[in-house]
């Protein structure tokens, strides 16, 4: 059992999503990626799909199973991990967006974030490792000395070290201003470190010969607060300038955490100087570039950003792979009688005949393509933004990008709650047998469950998006989302067959509209827990707005293509496929968010008003 | 930390239910009850509630843990489990809503339910083995021989022996018509048992020396389905007449399985005479009393009722318990500053002071109050029932009877539905901190899981009701509900300040009418699919329609009593959270149910007619 790969992904869906919906295919036209062809992406896709299928899902269930352990301050990653840690960086998948100055394939996200939906959801664990390590490179190149590049984040690239972000202490989890972590000048440009930091994924492993941690730390004499903090490179072994490998630096593993799931990953806590020996540098060095003490949170934003859309991929990817197995096991196992075709040659049908199974089926199915519309599409806008500039249009590019900010909670927050419904639900599905360690969907599940926690809690997400991304620019940004997804319904009005479905678009779009304004309101009345105490909600209409867009257009493009293939073709059943997500989620699901932008847009404010007390006085 | 007791419940919030909303105390003085007085029952549960956190409540952690192993044949439930069964039977838990006559209390269910409530969420993984057992006992005494009633029962209920109910086989899940385990007459009046069972829960375990099996075969020559399965008694280890055991009865017990949660409770694979020496006889004997053979599902389903309400309970008491231990971290874990107080002089503000923590407590206290108040009421009319058979109007208590089975799904997969969400939500209040096993909460999430699965899935209730207790009698259960529910609904828009929350109601209670009406038309043109797959969410909609009765109801008496107590007192407090509950529900969870409602009655069947091809064609 724990040999078998239990990862499933739709290469034509994915196909699908690139090329069709999101039009690969002329962002490789373009100046920034024309050194990739069309067909090297589809080839690159496929053998993603070969080493994710083959080399790292069949490690998902047995890697869980044998978790990390610790000895003499020393952790180590179950031992199946080290040989896909090797193909990973020898196959170079972890190079594939980075740009060919760097000795990467220059690839645009759009396809790299494919081939991460598969490599994560295949092993969430494994694929925490080298996703944290080419974080804190991209950090280190963007705000490293030139030495620094070529000390840690070349070896980073190459897999030689792993890397974390190291932000988390005990009393400091979503407030990192109440981080204590010490850095004190020696004198020579680097620090001393001393501070316990907890929660670290890839804290500690033995699948590197290093580990490169970008640790939040206060500068003696720094303000209070997020402002007062730096980035510091603290390696765990100390690194010659030739790069070889020095004494230990006085990193020390000092527990494992024991978690619900992502069993594979190691979740360290870590105490850095406790014998006074521990040695930082700030990124960027003192006093060159970037380098002033106190600009430590931005620098970690830029790892944080992606970081956030990483986690959200991590959500499709075991998201998708769970509807697919349900799906399977739907169409192998056998139960009962259909209520008008009875029970068939076998005695029994299988359970996709039933309506129930079926609507459980089509919600996964809608839910997990318009997850994967809302950050593939995300993520394009990168795409754009990068080859705007290769075309010295640097001025719409920022745009693009500030713009694309707007997205990265939705990604982050409803991606990962929807994660979690949809392996629920896919454990429904097998009915009592996915309860079992007998299949993988209880493991997704576990896995699933900490997406909506790290890298900002799913509240904080909501927080960012209306405390931060809805005022922005004077509103620029959800103004312009207003434009965009009006045209689009409006143009929808005079599609046939869509007409109900854009009414209820529009519908969503007026009361998205009307709670923007009665946010205004709100904030500038004294009112603000009421905004605070709806981000969530407001999150929620919001990202389902977006992707009922997305599962629209992709369904107006299926419809296109469907008018050229043969009825009897499998084609025609992958484009119904897509025309019924789309139409499930506009008729089933779109509906309730305008009732819940309704619901927010009244301002009740019954949980903030009610006493404490009346919470319970028991505890 | 595994010797700690983590399951809390508030008293104060019980008693309310109880005395003042489902008002117990009226009960204990009909001629049913009348031997217990007010204050007996006052006590019972505070003795309840002590021997829920201090003997239960501390095994919970430690014996998922340990887990059940199986040696030899054998199983053994985590060993201390052992000292918890001892004392739960020597102090007469298990037979507080007994008869008198058989040696119980014959307290009202009602408070039987709170009581069990507090030891099933003290550690539901061992709560399900003296339930099973009692379940069996139930069974044995409605249907079985006076000797086998003082033979099995009675020694069930001393809690000397344990007891299931065999019903799966691989092959036969929700589909349990499907079974083909045998019964071959010996002439004797015994049968010769074969077949293999999976998923029998307390099936092996060594917390008594024996255990009394509730098994359904099939007779030899019966007919197919599941009106050709018979009950029979199959004990593990034989039984002499005085009751002393003999020896094996070939019932293997050949694997146990590993599972997500309820780790603490064995779930066995049984084989059943693989060595020809299984002997079992039919429930009720042959050819007495209700024994002919065919009647097997019948009496299962007995079982089948108390075990489905008994679900919904194990779901209540997780998610209560979940809900203060997340309200007790929220006021004790200190992070970030409050929008216009400030960071206060802690230097951070319990969490429960941030509007989105806020809005996740007061959803967990909303639902959990009315999953509380929908399990009580139902509860309650059992106790009506029994009071007017007491009274000889039994044609009443027949009508209540059934009536009351209306709610029986609601009970199981509405609160199951909502047990996994509140546990969910809970964790989310801790953040990382509650993925970690250091709390209990990721306990909680993996234990509730189960809940909406076994004991017939949440699908299969929600085709309970639509298929069957929606037409019952001409469709007189839900005209029932319709009357009682209308009725509530137009006293509440007279009340003073309701009148908002009152019009909710009204439209929801209209749009259910409608859905009814549809279900009518659907099932009578050949749409019966239609139907059956948006049951599940008609379900969901009714559910939340009767709860939101219950709370407002609860609100209108919290507010009589807040009129009558001193506004600085616990009890203000304690009243202004019943009604912020009601309040809660009825302005942001109710409306989205007419809207789900609005939905269903447009008869959407995107995911029935899909073409199998379209859900994905790759597997």
């Amino acid at each position: 059992m724990t040999e078998m790969n239990h990862y499933k992904a739709d290469l034509r869906e994915l196909e699908f999503a690139l090329f069709e919906q999101f039009e690969l295919g002329k962002l490789l036209k373009t100046n920034a990626f024309k050194h990739i062809g069309e067909e090297d992406a589809r080839l690159i896709l496929k053998e993603g799909y070969t080493f994710a299928t083959s080399v790292v899902g069949p490690t998902m269930v047995s890697a869980d199973r044998t978790g990390c352990v610790i000895d003499k301050g020393l952790a180590k990653a179950p031992p199946e991990l080290r040989e896909v840690w090797k193909k990973y960086y020898a196959d170079g998948w972890n190079m594939l967006t980075q740009p060919e100055s760097n000795g990467g394939q220059g690839a645009p996200q759009l396809l790299g974030v494919a081939v991460t939906e598969m490599m994560s959801g295949a092993n969430t664990g494994f694929h925490m490792y080298p996703g944290l390590a080419m974080g804190a490179a991209a950090v280190i190149r963007a705000f490293g000395t030139p030495a620094q590049t070529e000390l840690y984040a070349t070896r980073l690239e190459k897999g030689d070290w792993g890397g974390t972000m190291v932000l988390t202490e005990p009393q400091a989890g979503s407030d990192v201003g109440l981080s204590t972590t010490k850095a004190v000048s020696r004198g020579d440009g680097n620090y001393s470190i001393t501070g316990s930091k907890i929660f670290i994924s890839g804290g500690d492993h033995d699948l590197a010969a290093n580990i490169v941690h970008l640790v939040l730390a206060r500068i003696e004499g720094a303000p209070k607060g997020t402002r007062g903090l730096s980035l510091f490179i603290v390696p765990k072994m100390r690194v010659n300038p030739d790069g070889s490998l020095g004494p230990s630096n006085d990193v020390v593993c000092t527990k494992l955490e024991h978690k619900l799931g992502i069993n594979a990953s190691a979740t360290a806590a870590l105490s850095f100087g406790e014998s006074g020996q521990c040695i930082g540098q700030l990124v960027g060095g003192e006093p060159s570039k970037g380098a002033e003490p106190g600009e430590g949170m931005r620098k970690m934003f830029l790892m944080m950003n992606g970081a956030r859309i990483g986690v959200g991929v991590q959500g499709l990817g075991v998201a998708s792979s769970a509807y697919f197995n349900a799906l399977a096991y739907a169409r192998t196992r056998l139960q009962g009688a259909h209520p008008t075709k009875g029970r068939g040659d076998k005695g029994a049908v299988p359970i996709i005949a039933h309506a129930d199974v079926r609507r459980m089926l089509m919600e996964m199915k809608c839910l997990v393509e318009g997850c994967r519309a809302l950050i593939y599409s995300a993520v394009r806008m990168l795409d754009d933004a990068h080859a705007l500039r290769a075309d010295r249009k640097a001025k719409e590019a920022d745009e693009l990008e500030e713009y694309m900010g707007l997205f990265i909670p939705l990604v982050k927050a409803f991606t990962t709650d929807t994660a979690v419904h949809v392996a629920s639900l896919a454990m429904q599905v097998y009915g009592g047998h996915g309860y079992l360690k007998d299949h993988p969907v209880e493991q997704y599940l576990r896995d699933a469950r900490i997406f909506p926690i790290y890298e900002g809690t799913n509240g904080i997400q909501a927080l960012d998006l209306v405390g931060r991304k809805l005022g922005q620019g004077g509103g620029k940004l959800i103004g312009r989302f207003g434009q965009e997804w009006g045209a689009f319904a409006a143009a929808m009005k005079e599609r046939k067959g869509w007409q109900a479905e854009a009414a209820t678009l529009g519908k969503a779009l007026a009361a998205l509209n009307t709670v923007v304004g009665k946010y205004l309101e709100f904030f500038t009345t004294g009112k603000a827990d009421v905004v605070l105490g709806s981000a969530t909600r407001f999150l929620e209409v919001l990202a389902k707005v977006t992707i009922a867009r997305h599962l629209a257009d992709a369904a107006f493009k299926a419809e296109a293509q469907l008018a050229k293939v043969s009825a009897d073709s499998q084609d025609a059943q992958f484009y119904a496929g897509k025309i019924a997500s789309a139409r499930y989620f506009l008729r089933n699901i779109l509906p309730a968010a305008v009732t819940l932008a309704e619901i927010i847009a009244t301002g009740d404010s019954t949980a903030v008003d009610a006493p404490d007390g009346g919470f319970s006085l028991a505890f």
